[in-house]
């Protein structure tokens, strides 16, 4: 159907979407025909200013739209700490516990033999830069607790031994989680970590 | 953080799309911006195309960029049959299935007394005028077997009885589907429409 050939490309597009597929993208393109003043244009506008603006800070891999982001830029943020993790989403998630105050390195992936991933295809030799630019005291590697971010996590601690304090986030039952519900891992590294009331 | 503020308005705006949440619309717009050029800035483009461009056809109801839909212009498809469904993803569907040869008529919904759906907010008015208009001579209701769908079914057919031949999709066992996961009502309705061999 000519007619249709933008729209059909449109919803292909919104296919490759992660967590989209072509029935979710059927939907969500058609919702957005409905509603195409209040959110089809506004969205485009704002992909567009997006797309012209995004960009990854130099320091830390963060995404933003300056040359280097606001955590990298914050002084206050200048406590010594570096938090390591894989990807900007899980910088994200450690943004929204709030818990962390200094700042961040994005890896962008683990180490991955099977990829063909190199220390050099990740953010690793900037990461061993920075520790001598700024004034580093502690690296906390918050990588997953994948077999791939587990060895890019050894990996990183060999490359930084001796040169700063490395320690990596704890392992145990999650707040509010059953045990019922764990792995055997999970309860094996909770109960090697134990703690005295 | 006022660097991110465009990209977390992105992902506020994604998160409404139906079927996605505020975590999926994270990782798609974390996803696009990985791939700026090569996939935000075209489905930027793409969405302002379709926001430009989309619209209902002024006949069927059905969504395309021309002021009567290609289905509804075709005249290999004036065979008499009007396909009444609810919505456009259900034409698409039926197109999908390629089995219908006849033009469509979306109503945009269902009655619902409880929403305030009148068939006034619907397309059943232009629906009466079109069996008028065009020489129909038979309406294939193709509603969702919901209590909704299934009211206006019965509105519609009181609506157009005596002026035109009525028949609704046949309700049964889907093809490939196993007796022990079909719900009691789809059973009894198989049965009681149960054909000789």
């Amino acid at each position: 159907m000519s007619s249709t050939r933008d729209i059909d490309a449109l919803i292909e597009m919104m296919a490759k979407l992660p967590g989209l597929g072509p029935r979710s993208a059927r939907r969500a393109v058609l919702h957005l025909i409905r509603k195409r003043e209040l959110q089809l244009a506004p969205l485009a506008g704002q992909m567009q200013r997006v797309a012209d603006t995004a960009r990854e800070c130099a320091r830390c891999g963060n995404v933003g739209t300056l040359e280097v982001c606001d955590i990298c830029t914050d002084v206050a943020r200048a406590n010594g700490q570096i938090c390591v993790v894989e990807d900007v989403a899980d910088l994200w998630a450690m943004e929204r516990g709030s818990a962390f105050k200094g700042r961040y390195h994005v890896l962008g992936g683990t180490l991955s033999a099977l990829d063909q991933v190199g220390p050099e295809d990740l953010r690793i030799p900037q990461l061993v830069d920075r520790i001598g630019a700024e004034d580093i005291s502690e690296v906390i590697l918050a990588l997953n607790a994948t077999v791939d971010g587990q060895t890019t996590a050894h990996y990183i601690a060999d490359q930084l031994e001796n040169r700063v304090s490395l320690t990596s986030l704890a392992q145990g039952v999650p707040i509010g989680g059953e045990l019922d519900y764990l792995d055997d891992g999970t309860i094996s590294a909770a109960l090697a970590a134990r703690k005295r009331l």
